[in-house]
Parts: C-alpha cells; structure tokens; sequence
C-alpha cells in the first residue's frame, strides 16, 4: 500500500477502503509517513469530505493506534462527556458533579486550554493545591471511591489524534466535521466510559455556524459512538454569548460553585442540568424526565455541592475554596469596562470575550505557556440587559499595569438592538 | 501574512492575490514554510484549481525565485522548446538542428529521465564523450558560435519550481493544470530565451488524457508566456503509441540521425519538423507555412545533419557516431518480442514500453539510478500494421540476462482491433 495512492483517491473524491484508513493512521503514529503526506491527505478530506462508514473507520484505528482504558473494575455504567468548546464553558465542573452525587461514575479526563477557549484541567488547577495528574490507578481508584475523578488528558490514548490534531491546526483543517467527529470520538472511546454525551455548540463563537452543520457533527459522533458500542446522546446548545458570566480559571470555578450552590445563572443551570440528566438517563437506562428530576433534587438537596468538596479534597486541593474565595490567589487589579452607549444588548462576542481573557492572563497564547489562575473577566450584563452609557459592561481581572490592547479587542465585542 | 490563512482560503475555493502567492513562493523557497503546509497548498490547489491570474502570478513568483538567464549577448530572437513528456521523444535532437541551421539560436537546458520517460540529457550522454555540464559562460559562447548548445537544467533556475516538483511527486498532485503549466513555463522563462514553443501530448501515456484538457493546458501556458512578453505558441499531438520507434538513449539517438539524414519514420518527421517550423515562424517573424518550407530544406540538404555533427563536436562528443553507430556501446544481448495473436494492431501502451525499457537499463527507477546507455527497445512494427502470431513486435536491448519482469509488463502493452 502506498500513501501516495490513498492521497490521490480522496484527491480526486474517491471513498477510502478501512484498510487504506488503518495503514495511514498506524504508519503516521509511527512516523512512517511524512507531514507532508499526512497533510495532504487531511486537507483533501476537509475538502472532499469522508463517507460515515470511512469516518467510522478513521475513529476505530485512531483508537487503536494506542491504549484504550479499561473501567471494568469500576462497577456500573461510566459516564463520560464533551463539549466542543465554549467560552464560559464550565459545565463539567457541575454536572459531573451532579452525575456523580447520583451514583454514576464519572471518569473524566480533561484538557487544557489554548487560544480564546479555556480547559477544565486549567481551571481545577486554580484550586490551591489540586492534582490533576494521577497514575493510572490512581484515577481509577477516586472513581470507585468518590464516583468523580477529573484528570489530564493521558498521552498513550489515541496518539493518532493528537499528532493529527497539531497538523490540522497548522493547515486550516481543524473545522472539517468528519475530522472533527473522528478526532472528539477517538478520544473519548479510549477514554473507556460506556455512556457518552456530546454537546455541540452552535453560533457565532464556534466552529459550527449554523444548526444544520452542528446537527450533522451531532449525529455522526452518535453514529459513531454506536457503531462502537458505546451509548451515546447528543445535545445541541446555542453560543451567542459566553456561558454564564465568569471567564477565566478561577472566576469560573467561583461560579460553578456559586451554581452548585443555587446561585448559578439560568443558562449555566439549565446545559448543566440537561447534560447531567442525559448521562443519568444513559447510565441509569431511565427516561430522561425522570433523569432530570433526580438532577434538580441533588443540586437542591446541596449533595452535588457535598460532592464537589468531597472531590476538591480528594485530589488534593484546598477545599476552603467551597465557603471562601479569598483562597484562591487574587488579581492584583481589577477595571471596570464601561458601555460606550445606552441600548439593549442583541450579543456579545464569545470569540473576542475568550482572546481578551487570554490576553490578560488567563490564556495560553503558546503551547505550554503559563498562565495566571486569578485573571480573567466577569461579565456584568448579557444579552438582552438594557444598558445606559458610562454602566459597566464586565469587570476585568488582571496583575498587568496596562490593558490597551485587550480593551482594542474589547470594543467590538458587544452588539447592541438598534433603534432601542 | 501567514501561510495558514493562505490553504484556508484555497481549501475554500477563494483566489489568491499575488503578495499572497509571492509569499508562499519565495518563503517556502527559502524554507521558512514546513512542507506539511506546502503540500496542504498544493492539493487544495489541484483540487480547486487556481484562475489565469493566479496561475500567472504563481510562474511569476517561481522564476523570481531565482537566477534568471540573461541572454542578452546572443544576437537574434532566443528560441526554446518543451515537450509535456512522452515515451521516444526526440523531437528536440531534431528539431533544435534544424532550426540552428536556418541561423536562428538555440539556447536549451534539458532534464534527464525519471520512471518510463527519458530526458535529453542522458539521450545525448549516451555519444562518447559529450559534455552536458557546461559553464554559463561555455553554453552563452556555444550558441553564440553554432546557434546552439544543450546543457542540464541549473540548480539555480526556478529553484522553487524544483522544490515544489518533488513535494507534488509525493502528495499525488504532478497531474494538476495550473501547476504544471507554472511548473513547465517558469523553466522555461526563467531560461532567457524569447520564444517558446510547446509541444502538449494527449492520450493513453500522457498526463492529459482528453483534447480538451490538453487544450486548456496549451492555451494557459500560452497566456502565461504572452504575460511574461515572451512569444509563446503551442502544438497538440496525440501519444497513443511511443514516438518513432526507439526507445532508450542510444538507440533514440541513432533514430534521430537517421531523421536526419532523411530516413526517419513519419511520426517523427512530421512532430519535428512541426515544432522547428513554429519556431522558426516566431524567432523570425514569418509565416508558418514559410518557415515549415525553410526546415524541410535544411533538412532535405543534409544542413541540419551537419549541425548535428557541429554540435556533437563543440560539446566533446564523439562525432563519428553520424555514420558509425558501433562507436555507441553496445547491449550484450537482444532479445525478440513476439506477437502472441495474429492482427492489426490498434495501440501501443507508452507507459508499459516506457516503463519495460527502463527495466531493461535505460531508465532510472531511483533519483540519480544509473542507466545503461545501450539498453531499450525498438519497436518493429507500430499501429495500424498487421502482424501474425509469432512475428516479431519488438526487439529488446539489455545486459541483463533475465528479463521475465520486462515480459510481464510488455504483455498487455499491443492492443489489437477486434476483429481483424
């Protein structure tokens, strides 16, 4: 087989064989294939697009090109989820929490962020103390024990998807569906859980535009997920503004437990509470209305707040953090962002929200770069809020002395009705 | 400007402007572009193609990306000439005397053979003694003085095209219009002379495979010479079977002189005496049919013969090959082909007898391969002729003893009318 005939069918729109699949995936972890081979291949599918059984096949050997998990010592039904990416995004740090409080394990591991968009190790990390890398065992212990373990992505599940994913985001090929179905998919079904739910963001801040695109991604990953025995829902969730109000590592982590506690914004609570209620409803084998009323009573009951603190303490991290948040490290600066007009909020720009929390501090611009786990941004009105001229839009967290060039991205970011 | 927004436009169908393609040109030329990202380019350019615009500023940026040839010193109207690759072509041994003998300079650079096609460079490597290497210098004063000098291909011409040769080899984007025309018109713009005529193949062996795409490829090379001020016109002339009837370095030279002493098979005489007269017609401004009636007359009193024999002389080469063919080495033996089926022949497949001859010594299956000048084949009778069983079709010259590898290849090479 040679990859120069594998780039010249999908060149020319041809479907690839799950042999010719398997041999690109495998040869490429290997290093047996070039970049610029690989390369080409990938771009030729963001073009020409891949058939639901090749992109079935694209996931299966990425799984296989490393290790897959074994849970089989956690007794019932794990529990798994994904979002593809949201600013604000806090939601796993609540729903599993809930899921957990429920009985049903969770084993999550998590990534870190980069660019405008955050990453749950990141924020768990701005929690004094709190070990996100665990052995193995480790993991799979806290799982059995607390129900809940939140860990760093491991480098031996789906090596493919990792050395693919750096090439597609040099190339312009990181918004293709099938690649990004095949890339979320390969991950999670080495991660090992039986249930996965998916929740597919659309609108102006993500890589899905329009709700027919994230329709699409949303039902080939449970095609996928299927084909693969795993049980696996997709729910669709709109980004026209960040979710909830908080933005950055441990301005988030504040709210989420504001959240667990009650205090939580509505649409915080409520993709909270359908992404915990569908992995009850899948682990539980119960319907989803029934799934959800569970979910509302443990958050009332404060057990999904019990388990969190049960959960900080047991990676380590300082668990004051649930009564006081003076714990945390605090930014040495705080500005207030001003509306340049009166007028009602019509949305607010996930994408320039996210680069301008990066911006001061709380990002990565670089791989591996460090970030500040105080700085970031907290939204004071949102979409639909009247403002007056001169009110405060968002207050900014930061230890720089000086933000001109976060308030440059800043001042498109908000959009407003016209004529009100 | 960063090479990501330039494929993310490309793998969008969007046009490129030229600081775009200038960029992408003379950056990846000095390696500041990762392959992985060139190739990226280069397919989503072979898959949505690139307008006249882009393809122009593309030839443009490639001969700027490196030396251009300044022939200024030679008197009269620089002519060259490219032919788009074909199995036993050696039209430019013939045509290149005829019109140096009518006084009009050739100033040529050719390239060698790689798989089933040959380059003139080992053709006229196989005359003991002939020196293809010359010194800038060496090669402005030949054609000064003879009207014309052939030399290899220099490293420093269209350093870009080279580069961008060996990344399509690899990632199955050789076959892409607008890339070939750049790839083939920025040599040969970047090589000084004035006017250019192309000779475009079509059918079974070519890379075009219908008229029209090879007209497609004729006129936007033609456009692109035209907006480069270079006098530029092109042929098309099928290729359903290989050119004359040698195939291999000696053996192909040997036919050449035999055209030019008159006796040359007729596909060969007309495709030359096509091309000299196009150039002719263009370096001294007169008609086709004018010029077409000046080579026949050289041609006819031995004048383009003796420019051969000049020419072999000035580049070292032994000149008594024009009338002894037994000072070229020798193949140690000579193997018959045999037709297994009486019939008329209907074709005769480049690819398979190119690839056979390159098997048997005179073609190189590696980058830098030796090749044996001696080895190859002489086809015995060609389309249109009838044959019975167990005539001989072809004659196959080697110093290998087996040649079982050869036979597999050749035996689906003669394709017979039904019927006859």
């Amino acid at each position: 087989m040679r990859m120069y005939d594998i780039i010249h069918k999908k060149r020319h729109g041809e479907k690839l064989s799950e042999d010719e699949i398997k041999y690109f995936v495998l040869e490429y972890t290997k290093g047996n294939i070039p970049d610029y081979q690989a390369s080409a291949l990938l771009i030729a599918i963001a073009i020409n697009s891949m058939d639901k059984e090749e992109t079935v096949n694209l996931t299966k050997w990425m799984v296989n090109s490393g290790e897959v998990l074994n849970l089989d010592s956690i007794p019932g039904k794990k529990t798994d989820k994904h979002s593809t990416g949201g600013v604000g995004d806090k939601t796993t740090l609540i729903c599993a929490m809930i899921v957990a409080a429920l009985d049903v394990p969770v084993a999550k591991m998590s990534g870190r962020g980069l660019g405008h968009t955050g990453g749950t190790i990141d924020k768990l990390e701005s929690i004094p103390g709190f070990r996100t890398s665990l052995s193995r065992q480790e993991f799979i212990d806290l799982v059995k024990k607390n129900r809940i373990a939140i860990c760093g992505q491991s480098e031996s599940l789906a090596p493919a998807d990792k050395l693919l994913y750096s090439l597609r985001d040099q190339t312009a090929t990181v918004d293709s569906i099938p690649l990004i179905a095949s890339s979320i998919m390969s991950k999670k079904i080495a991660a090992g859980s039986d249930c996965i739910v998916l929740d597919v963001k659309v609108g102006k801040g993500a890589f899905m535009k329009t709700i027919e695109e994230a329709r699409v991604l949303a039902d080939l990953m449970c095609e996928i997920g299927l084909s693969m025995s795993k049980k696996t829902v997709s729910v669709i969730s709109y980004m026209n503004e960040p979710l909830g109000y908080a933005i950055g590592n441990s301005l988030e982590v504040i709210e989420s437990i504001e959240t667990l506690k009650g205090n939580g914004p509505e649409d915080l609570y409520s993709i909270s509470i359908k992404l915990a209620s569908n992995m009850v409803s899948l682990a539980k084998d119960i319907e989803y209305e029934e799934a959800e009323k569970l979910c509302k009573e443990v958050l009332e009951k404060g057990k999904a707040l019990e388990k969190f603190r049960e959960f900080v303490r047991s990676q380590n991290g300082d668990e004051r953090v649930v009564e006081d948040y003076s714990v945390f490290k605090q930014a040495k600066r705080v500005f207030e962002y001003k509306a340049e007009r009166s007028g009602m909020i019509k949305s607010i720009d996930s994408y320039r929200i996210g680069n301008a929390a990066c911006l001061l501090g709380a990002g990565r611009t670089v791989k591996d770069g460090v970030i500040d786990p105080s700085a970031g941004i907290v939204l004071t009105r949102k979409s639909g809020d009247r403002v007056k001229k001169g009110e405060c839009l968002a207050k900014l967290y930061t230890d720089f002395d000086s933000i001109d060039n976060v308030l440059d991205i800043l001042n498109n970011a908000w959009e407003f009705e016209e004529g009100v």
